[in-house]
């Protein structure tokens, strides 16, 4: 055994404390698989005083996070704090600039600085590792940056967010809609007091941007996410999604082809016989295909203590055997510039949901306008009262434009036939 | 960009033509990700004249396979010629001895002399690299040896064998017989001329005595996997299974405990909302059980010309850019032995078909047998006639250990009450 690689610990929320726990739980395991033991040396938090659950006593305390940066001591610093900048980029920026290995669980944080912290890294070949921020426990970092490394890959997609998938995976079971279901996930600690970032699917968009970037081999571009959240899911688009086979799933989605990067984070009808629609409760799960490999498919848990220190602690090891190389799997400046498709451009199946006022005739001026924007309706589903006291009226479209559907709807603003704006969602089919 | 990694290729098969159509196809996709080319230099295999659809105009031809680890021009060899010894030990012998890398898709060296060779490879610190030897595309290895390397894994199991998987899928969905199925899948090219190897379960026991090796730190140890094939389902199995609420499949399953290690490769039923029950098709599947990161489920094409020449370059990706170690996680040296459990020790539900005669006493008869060993009955299913002229009664038992079971069907060896050896499988819940 050689000397052990020391660790700066940055956050002591609860990833904080499961990579404390693990290295202590696993402690000769990792030491046997990483060919030297890894330590713990320096913690550092706002909140010296709070009671954790763990001993703090060995590790020498820091006031100032930042200050792990310096410490002849630590080999790695380890940022479990979260926030896009603040202390956290300021704590990245000082480990790389001092010549340390950096991990993170910070998907906010790589999505909006990953460039620029992989530039860092790579002017000194040091280790910048970010398994965590994705998926949680699933090795889906190392599946696309050296598992598919061989393919083109044209898709990459997947379940990116616990809460959401929680959220739309009880209203199922259960009916319910999504204020109530959303209020007990708070209430058990599923969902966070604001669930904005969650609920939004911006916390999706980060990691779809990751992961758009690692498959594609372009440049990090979180801005061109398209991003809806699942807010105005209902139980009624879930019941009707379900009478015509399919489960509705928070879905990010990335797509490389010839009209450009595609990149959303949407409320998606996914076929019944896809993977992605047994995945359940907070489950995570990530599809990438590739031009030899096929579809592959990785599926697990995508938050909390366990399976995020369980990543952190795989970039560690990564680290202590020496085997890392450039965080997005090339150098910065071999990453391309990609250039997003238009907005409403990919052509898709879609599932559009209204509330219509019962009268003759509405049928009729909605389908005419799809007609006039060239969708062609594959199914349509007129079936009891919509929450509003409407009719409710479920169509799914054959493949066309996103443009081509906002066409059909904005030729249908301001009817007086339909009650409030209609939900629109793509499907994804087998 | 720095020089090419240069690739000696031993075996022009399916998968060795796929290398060579994959490197050509992605070649600048993957010099940017591994930060050099990677190219073909020399091939070897065994007739030269052979139409394989490629031009092989470009490499040097090479008559005997082993003259590739001695020439100057060729940084890592490739193998897939396949064989448990003769030329493709020589060649991974002769590879390792003359200093270079050794890159194979062949399980069944590997579960073998995995343990000499990455000896071998470790005293000079080569790349001694496998993907390609287990589920094919699916990056199970590195997922196990680096990805889920911060946790004891409890447990790794999964369908390792795309041509088995297929004919159960078959006949589970054409309610037909094995022998028929493979006739057809025979004729289709899914199944080899002499399907032994596959439908025996052996080829699925290499990897699974692979993944052991990875998952619980401990020597390979393929002579202790208890190995059932699947000849013995019937349709009739599956049709009662699915009844049940399961699927068949034939799991390659791993423990570790306080007992020691549990390998088997068995016809398994797998309890419908388990993934491994959605694993339809020549796809294979992997799931690992960590105590930190839950469980992790990886999913993709498990054979075939493109996935396996995906995983083989993604070896080659790793060797170009450096990072790799040690072939079984950590030095031999680290490995524990590992001891295996004694034979039915396992406690498991378990699946019993018999054909009985029909005439009064026999369901007693069968009772009373599973009473006097401790065997609870949970299910018991007595329909129609089996394909013997019999009645076909099912059970399935509550948690008891293999022993008992055998226990209780040895009371019963030579009643005239039941007609051929009775089928035992296991069961999987979720």
């Amino acid at each position: 055994m050689t000397s052990p690689l020391r660790i700066g610990l940055a956050g002591l929320g609860t990833v904080g404390v499961g990579v404390i726990k693990l290295l202590h739980a696993n402690a000769e395991l990792i030491a046997r698989r990483a060919g030297r033991p890894i330590e713990i040396i320096a913690v550092a938090a706002r909140d010296r005083a709070r009671d954790r659950g763990i001993d703090l006593a060995p590790f020498v305390w820091v006031d100032d996070a930042r200050k792990l940066a310096a410490r002849d001591d630590v080999d790695v610093v380890v940022e479990v704090i979260g926030g896009t900048e603040g202390l956290a980029l300021d704590l990245a920026q000082a480990t790389l600039a001092a010549g340390k290995a950096f991990v993170t669980a910070n998907k906010a944080m790589i999505a909006h600085h990953g460039m620029a912290l992989a530039e860092l890294a790579g002017e000194k070949r040091l280790a910048l590792k970010y398994e965590a921020a994705v998926a949680g426990g699933i090795p889906v970092i190392k599946g696309l940056r050296e598992g598919a490394a061989a393919n083109e890959i044209s898709r990459v997609y997947g379940i990116l967010n616990g809460t959401c998938n929680y959220i739309l995976s009880t209203m199922d079971a259960e009916g319910r809609d999504f204020d109530e279901v959303l209020a007990d996930a708070q209430a058990l600690g599923y969902a966070e007091a604001d669930p904005s970032f969650d609920v939004d699917g911006i916390d999706a968009a980060h990691k779809l941007s990751i992961l758009a970037s690692l498959a594609f081999g372009t440049h990090l571009d979180f801005a061109s996410v398209v991003v809806n959240g699942i807010g105005r899911v209902t139980a009624a688009d879930i019941a009707q999604a379900r009478a015509l086979g399919f489960r509705v799933r928070l879905v990010g989605f990335a797509e490389s082809d010839s009209s450009g990067l595609h990149q959303s984070v949407r409320p998606t009808l996914v076929a019944i016989n896809h993977p992605l629609a047994h995945v359940a409760g907070a489950m995570n799960a990530v599809v990438a295909e590739g031009n030899f490999v096929g579809r592959l498919f990785f599926e697990g848990r995508g938050a909390g203590e366990g399976p995020t220190a369980s990543a952190i602690v795989a970039d560690l090891i990564d680290v202590a055997r020496g085997e890392f190389g450039p965080a997005f799997a090339m150098p910065v400046n071999q990453l391309l510039r990609p250039t997003p498709a238009s907005e409403g451009s990919r052509c898709e199946c879609t599932y559009l949901r209204f509330s219509v006022v019962d009268r003759p005739g509405v049928l009729a001026e909605i389908t005419a306008a799809m007609r006039d924007s060239h969708v062609s309706i594959e199914n349509v589903i007129q079936r009891g009262a919509a929450p509003d006291g409407g009719v409710l009226l479920v169509m799914t479209t054959h493949e066309c434009s996103e443009r081509a559907v906002h066409e059909a709807l904005s030729r249908l603003e301001g009817s007086a036939s339909i009650l409030g704006a209609p939900m629109v969602m793509p499907i994804l089919g087998v």
